[in-house]
């Protein structure tokens, strides 16, 4: 039954694919398709299609979780990466972009279903989903694709961590620039991606995990990598603590899922305070320098949290404290609804087949 | 023999293709595998090809002219378009970049003399050319690919204008921006073009043909869709006629080959100041108030040069004497030389075969 799979210790993030994929088309003349689940297969793609050329692409990553608690395989928030994928499409003038979110949910399930065996068992342990939507329009010229291809593949995955927690070290020492208002920076598109693999690389040249990106002349911080960022500190103005992440209405950050379910979780605790705001660099060098900078990770759908134990600014490196409380707390609150196991705010964490 | 051929006159741009295409694959274990000329089909690729979903893609535009002098079918200074797909590449993390400029060249020929047919005899009708280098690197992890396909494909293309300029309008009120210090705007990569579909479509939708790309809060002219843009103009501080064109080293602006040409052209003639230095739209505005704007144009390969004939700014249209001389006499040099009617600068208009 598990011929091609790998043992689920041994995953490695994206290179094992389950059996199948599902396909919908988009045309001018037809609309939305009728979906298709098939045998997983390479696409037949035109050589002028302009996804191929002008980047024409958006995707989505999402997870599904074997429930710890009861039988159930479970989405974490699918809602919300429907309304994401549906404005990443608005962004790059794509047809089709008010598709219905539900039923594009119910193809998924079906997906994951037909393909559950590759759902390892375990905490830690999902099916990553993997919903893409291409134009195949066979045109050099540059215009809104007459045709889409929306389709989603699966991998199985294992636990980010394998032995707690790896802290990680990055850099802003960085020449080049993630987004920008009026850019895609807050939407899920290739061109977001393409741009980063070189600043990354020579991040990676310098002993650093990541680059952490800040823009403009006051050095916001706006992303770590390819996940949002999350600083808890003693707020210098009102000696608080403070959890802060940027925010959305400047256009430049990914409205990541983690991101709102953090800050959600975060506000209803209510025992310090949250805010969207940009945090600067020389006020958490500051904050690190005075005691005050207590903890600070990324946050994405992969890991979840991050921690991050060394940002370098201006050549010096600033040490974090690793591996906070919050962070843990964050972790095992969001992975416990993830698994089943806390009931989390209505909505969160469905068990395939129950979604509105 | 032209069976699958439209009639010239009614060549559509970036519609119809040739039959074959050039194909040369690149992996980590082979680095650059031998080049193969196949008949054009579609392309057979993984849905986890990171090309499609975090565009690892870039590209050039280039064209073969039947001569008009004699029998030869030429190219366009192809050395440009080969150091530019370079440095794409290289901005990409691409492996492979510093692939050999003269041996692509070479095959790009084969090409187009294996499908020569497809070339329309006549002055403004030439075979586009469509290099393009797509990670198929099956891997939904963010990394450096370790497979690409470079492929080539052509098209027939007629004449941009059909009866003399087509002048266009353009807006500069958007809240977009196409590029970014930092960003991409330099390399010709797939991210770039996605992002200005929906700033595009909003222009068309207000009447205007394009979008005239502002930068910063000088409001700083870099681009015309996806032209470099020029303006002749008596400069205030000088009194005297100058040719201005955005500078490159701010690595926003498309390192454009009709731009070069253009700058190498008019500074020989050294009839006025030439000038690479961003001009902004308040100067602008306040030159065409004061009688002192001359001429406006787009530059790219597609069209040669697009005269600009009003520009939409603070909601004023800015109206702009329609075709001047200077336009029409780079158009005249430019395509004399590449149709082979003029003898342009040496290595500018390359007979196949003579390259170096």
């Amino acid at each position: 039954m598990r011929s091609e799979m790998s043992k689920p210790e041994e995953l490695v993030f994206g290179t094992t694919l389950s059996d199948h994929m599902l396909m919908i088309e988009w045309s001018k003349e037809k609309n939305w398709m009728d979906p298709r689940i098939i045998p997983r297969q390479d696409l037949n793609i035109s050589p002028a299609a302009s996804s191929l050329h002008y980047g024409i692409q958006c995707f989505e990553g999402m997870k599904a979780y074997r429930s710890i608690a009861d039988d159930s395989i479970r989405l974490f928030r699918p809602d919300m990466n429907m309304k994401r994928l549906s404005s990443s499409m608005d962004r790059l003038q794509m047809p089709g972009f008010d598709f219905n979110h539900s039923q594009l949910i119910d193809c998924i399930e079906n997906l994951v279903l037909l393909d559950q065996k590759w759902i390892p068992e375990g905490e830690g342990y999902s099916l990553y989903l993997r919903p893409t939507v291409i134009a195949t329009h066979k045109f050099l010229g540059l215009a809104a694709p007459d045709s889409l291809l929306l389709f989603c593949i699966t991998s199985p995955v294992g636990p980010y961590y394998k032995s707690g927690f790896a802290p990680i070290r990055l850099t802003t020492d960085t020449p080049y620039v993630r987004a920008w208002p009026g850019g895609t920076g807050a939407a899920k598109v290739g061109g977001n991606y393409a741009s980063t693999m070189k600043p990354q690389a020579e991040a990676a040249a310098k002993g650093y995990s990541q680059v952490l990106w800040l823009f403009g002349d006051d050095e916001s911080i706006t992303e770590v990598g390819s996940m949002n960022v999350f600083f808890f500190l003693i707020n210098k103005e009102t000696s608080r603590p403070e959890l802060v992440t940027a925010p959305l209405d400047r256009g430049d950050i990914l409205p990541g899922v983690t991101r709102d379910s953090i800050l959600q979780l975060t506000r209803s605790w209510g025992e310090f305070d949250v805010s969207e705001r940009f945090p600067t660099m020389p006020e958490i060098a500051q904050a690190a320098k005075e005691g005050r900078l207590i903890e600070a990770f990324g946050a994405g759908t992969a890991a979840v949290v991050t921690p991050i134990s060394c940002i370098e600014y201006q050549g010096n490196d600033i040490e974090i404290p690793a591996t906070g409380k919050l962070t843990q707390r964050i972790w095992d609150e969001i992975t416990g609804i993830q698994y089943g196991k806390i009931e989390g705010p209505e909505g969160w964490s469905i068990p395939i087949g129950d979604h509105q």
